[in-house]
């Protein structure tokens, strides 16, 4: 594969998908070939891609034939249906589902993180989950200098996480709840116009986590190689468009103060330290949608560790960009760097 | 007093003091009169109680002169203004701002937990912050039979918190970005609309905790008794109307079971278990509006304390009125039991 690759993308037509061919066109991802690949229904339909229109195929077992890399965002069932025969038949695989990230055969990857991991795949690479992303980017730095202990995370995630329906279902119920008309939700299972509510994912009936929060709990300690780490997640889905934001503590093994977390974010690609105590200005979702960087802010002492080994900071970083589509596609350019 | 108390609310036509009217109402509180009190440019207005129109007096230095207990919701400035002359002059003012909850001569009083400490007031008793009520009601329980050791709590606080003008400037500005057109705010220094920011509290240069952050973290410790107790805060707006929603991680001294505290959650005056994991049914802020009781669920253990000593759980409460406005009253409903 030294020449550019031929590059599929499964799912192209969902939130996610989008901003994949997007990442390619604006990091000018060197490529020999760019199919799109969705369900039946949106068979047919154009997509534009550099100026020229791309022909979304069906995907079947046949699709993915040739094609060097496939990026797919299209949920776990079509990850595991497609996924292992492609790889089998010599395609690199760069999946977004939660499919295969817990298989011990496949990598995770944030390239920020653990860029030598993805060289051990066995045709699968798996793209964290975009909560695990946005919070493991800003603190892998820290732990760099000073052992992370134990993290809790509480989580505010936008309505994109969900998908382009959830994004659309928030919008028409918002707009439903202004007019004073009714509006049953189809796409989340709460009402969303000016509510919050405990992450949509199934519940666990032993742990009582939800199943988002254990991902993340064991994307964390896989991502950072801490089998041991003690973590614990709490997953809300707030109001909020795009961009998730985390509310993080932290517990080091050695005192950390904020001006060193500060210094040590400042200076780490992929992150923007957004933390002006004077104006009140912090992450916010608006500010980071959009954005590639993962924003964080508010580093303090955390004060109920008198210590002074732990801080709380809070994150917030576009889902669909460094939250999924960015990292699948910046996995790629590693592959490609290596390989070329 | 042993009469039925004259009563006055001192920025009744504000958010809360709005909701400390129709609590009265709702809960039939024996009054021999009430006089509502706001802002001149209010004055003249009128609001409706049990049936009857009453009219809005502008606030002066006489104003109170004969009211027994005089429930302040106007802010900081109005409660150093007129709560001490009052309280000297033999009115019993129940002030819902932060100008005198961590002086040691005033009571800091949540019903449920400290009753006793509203009786060694000096003329004023000081309500708590919403999120301090809605934090700690659902935590004195437990604390009870298991001391807490630490507190790190994570909000999701609605515009109610800011009152009314923030709730008009969410629908407004929300209003204004599904039509696609701009809107600056004018109330909270942050665009709202599917948008959250940090606490709009003035942020201390030192401590780097913003202030409603500080006021949460110390009236725990006033209102638990606990001047030592290890408290972290993390105070967030969210695009929610009203109610407010925190993410608990509490350590304990022993060992204690999910299933021990939602027992002991579910015979508790004021809290409602909402936990349903198999209908992934939680607290959620439009179920706790307009509802009296602080609701409770995701309990669970905080798996990054193998210990067994921390629970993970979620609290929702109506901010405006366990939060504020209720709780006021119940304090004025004790006063008069023990006076009776």
């Amino acid at each position: 594969m030294s020449r550019s690759p031929s590059i599929g993308i499964v799912g192209a037509t969902g939130a996610v998908g989008v901003e994949v061919i997007h990442c390619l066109e604006q990091r000018h991802f060197a490529l020999s070939s760019l199919r799109l690949f969705a369900s039946p229904r949106s068979a047919g339909k154009t997509l534009s891609y550099a100026g020229r229109p791309l022909t979304i195929e069906a995907l079947d077992d046949k699709s993915l034939a040739g094609i060097d890399i496939a990026i797919f965002s299209a949920g776990g069932a079509t990850s595991r249906t497609y996924a292992p025969p492609a790889a089998k038949a010599g395609t690199i695989v760069i999946d977004n589902s939660s499919a295969f990230r817990m298989d011990p055969q496949v990598p995770l990857v944030v390239p920020e993180i653990n860029p030598e991991a993805m060289f051990r795949h066995h045709g699968i690479i798996a793209n964290p989950n975009c909560v695990t992303i946005i919070a493991a980017v800003p603190l892998w730095p820290l732990h760099q200098v000073n052992p992370i202990q134990r993290i809790v995370m509480t989580s505010y995630q936008s309505a994109s996480g969900a998908g382009a329906a959830a994004m659309a279902e928030l919008e028409a119920s918002t707009r439903a709840y202004l007019a004073g008309e009714a509006y049953t939700p189809k796409v989340l299972p709460h009402p969303y116009a000016f509510n919050l509510f405990s992450h949509n994912a199934k519940v666990d009936p032993v742990s009582l986590y939800n199943e988002e929060e254990t991902k993340v709990m064991q994307e964390m300690r896989k991502i950072f190689a801490l089998p041991q780490l003690r973590v614990a997640a709490t997953c809300v889905r707030v109001p909020v468009l795009r961009a998730h934001s985390i509310a993080l503590n932290v517990e080091f093994e050695r005192p950390m103060t904020a001006v060193q977390a500060r210094a040590l974010l400042a200076a780490t690609p992929g992150v923007k330290v957004v933390d002006d105590a004077a104006r009140n200005y912090f992450p916010m979702p608006i500010d980071a949608s959009g954005q590639d960087d993962v924003l964080a802010g508010r580093i303090r002492s955390d004060l109920s560790d008198p210590s002074g080994r732990s801080l709380a900071l809070f994150v917030c970083g576009d889902q669909l960009l460094k939250g999924a589509a960015l990292n699948a596609v910046q996995i790629a350019e590693a592959l490609m760097a290596r390989r070329g």
